[in-house]
């Protein structure tokens, strides 16, 4: 634990509903004992006003004028390059200058992997960087028995080497640990089948690297069925795989809601019924609704940085404002750091070969 | 339509639960107006003693031996060479010699590819074939309003270049407007993002000669929010990424019914509410249930293959016979060959370039 209380930068610009849920998700989150403290970044009079609407402790919120955010519509690249004081740029110089521990965007996530790469050193031996998201599963987790478990790389890069994906598991193993409270979390990597031959290239010399490793706990492959099941706790896959895979997840969690609303227009007898299976379509709502995960982190930079999803509610602001603390206090860059080093200590990362898979 | 009665090839052998899911499809499938002649490949004894057990229309069936078949338990290539008579083969044998118009098999997907790719000649202009699956939309789809669309490739190989992609959605296209009489599919890639830029280098390369395809009513890329809404009728992809995506939305599909199973048995005021809203949950279930979509075709080959679900009920045998009869009738292989013949006549194969991407 730090001396002087932990401190995130909340990138209040760019969200796609605007300043206000993210305003109203700090402001929540300043009345629970044990938060941190916020530095709501952004369009300062809008967020003096948005906060004055809103109950809040004004002991724990500061606000830092920026010039703008990086808007959804507009073209991230040229926005951080011709705003270097827009909100996204600040919170990260604010996380490498040591003012915020740990930063919370819902800004595009291209603008926040841009500007944190740009802003934020990698860590010692970190190739890439990767999006961790937390998803929801049908399998309880840990010892918290949370239903969800852990998904990387979500769209940080695109593609992943051998090399890369063994990194990942070590990161989404620790952030497991440190965030979910989860002391050996089984490692999987996805792929098209469960033997140890399958998948491109890269998965199978991943996979006999990872057959080795005496820092990551390797449950071998898995395959699609096992993402909803949550057969594991952290599920390994490159960019591209994983964000398909995390908006189907979403998309799913939208159609049941839509077909749950269709049933609740329809009749009656029909509400009738929803109301007596109200738990058990809260579960199934529950099960898929991201908005009370918290955001995802990107893991393998020098610093707490987590991505907010763009469609976040106060409550989600929220939340991912207690990832970052908890990610803050449990040192996650720090212990990420330390298994990397091990890792790299043991010899491990040497072999089969460090090609580009 | 052909003068002699259309005939499929049914491998009894190979799937997941034996031989009688097989043969009491064919004996469900024997029984309606307007079907095939079936021809059961497999052990006659068991065939028979099967058949005896079921209602059937004994005109339209016949008995071939074999030798064996391809078990989900054993290691397929070398089953399929040193059993040239096993029922896979055999299958495959009767289709290239013209004595049946498809085949259908519940044998594992590789047990097919291969039998399928050492029997069957590929049709001109197929560099790789790929295995089309059915699956559960919430949009409905061309003129019938089906609750499903087409994904291809789902597995038949691991990785597709721009060329193979764009033959891919020929004939996807033909096989939608063929089997699901949707005169102009809306064919679309599936990557990280809508923008033309995204996705590897592969999907940008098939992006830009898709969008000049005069064949084919292309429609952009889908990410994965896409999928369960089915806001396309075909969606294209390599075969690792399709392999992932279909396995995990019968993973879904299956923990939808697990939460309603646990509901049913909790209490009796559940079971009261899942009595009213059984349609809706029958909707949902429904929608997850592979089993009425009678498995998946595997295009590009010079002949109708459809792979059933190792795990085929025989409602599902008797859909993937109904299947395989539709696109035999309705020329799907000649139409995948004129397509395929059309788009090289006019130039459009002939760039960007021929790479594996």
């Amino acid at each position: 634990m730090s001396e002087r209380p932990i401190t995130i930068a909340l990138d209040v610009m760019g969200s796609d509903h605007g300043i206000e849920p993210m305003v109203e998700g700090a402001a929540r989150f300043s009345l629970e004992s044990g938060g941190a403290e916020v530095l709501l970044v952004g369009d300062s009079d809008a967020v003096h006003t948005a906060l004055q609407a809103q109950r809040h402790d004004a002991s724990r919120l500061a606000v830092i004028a920026a010039d703008g955010g990086v808007s959804p519509d507009e073209d991230f690249r040229a926005a951080l390059s011709e705003r270097p004081n827009c909100s996204t740029n600040l919170c990260v110089a604010l996380l490498a200058g040591g003012q915020a521990d740990a930063m919370v965007s819902a800004a595009p996530t291209g603008a926040v992997i841009l500007a944190t790469s740009a802003g934020l050193r990698r860590l010692p031996g970190v190739r890439k960087t990767a999006l961790a998201a937390v998803y929801p599963t049908e399998r309880k987790h840990g010892p918290r028995q949370d239903p969800f478990a852990l998904m990387l790389d979500v769209g940080a890069t695109v593609h992943a080497s051998a090399a890369d994906l063994v990194r990942f598991a070590v990161m989404g193993s620790t952030y497991a640990q440190v965030v979910s409270a989860n002391p050996n979390p089984k490692v999987a990597l996805l792929s098209n089948g469960t033997e140890n031959t399958k998948g491109t290239e890269a998965i199978v010399a991943a996979h006999e690297w990872l057959n080795r490793s005496e820092i990551v706990d390797f449950a071998g492959n898995v395959e699609g069925l096992d993402i909803p099941k949550g057969t594991v706790d952290v599920v390994v896959c490159e960019g591209f795989l994983g964000n398909v895979v995390l908006k189907m997840l979403e998309g799913v969690g939208e159609v049941v809601a839509d077909l749950a609303k269709d049933a609740y227009a329809r009749r009656f007898l029909w509400r009738l019924g929803l109301t007596m299976l109200s738990s058990g379509v809260r579960q199934l709502r529950t099960m898929t609704d991201w908005k009370q995960y918290g955001g995802a982190p990107l893991l393998g930079v020098d610093g707490v940085v987590v991505k907010a999803h763009g469609r976040s509610n106060p409550r989600a602001v929220s939340n991912a404002l207690k990832v970052a603390t908890k990610a803050v206090r449990g040192d996650l860059t720090g212990k990420i750091e330390t298994g990397l080093a091990e890792a790299a200590r043991s010899g491990w990362f040497d072999e089969p070969d460090e090609r580009e898979g």
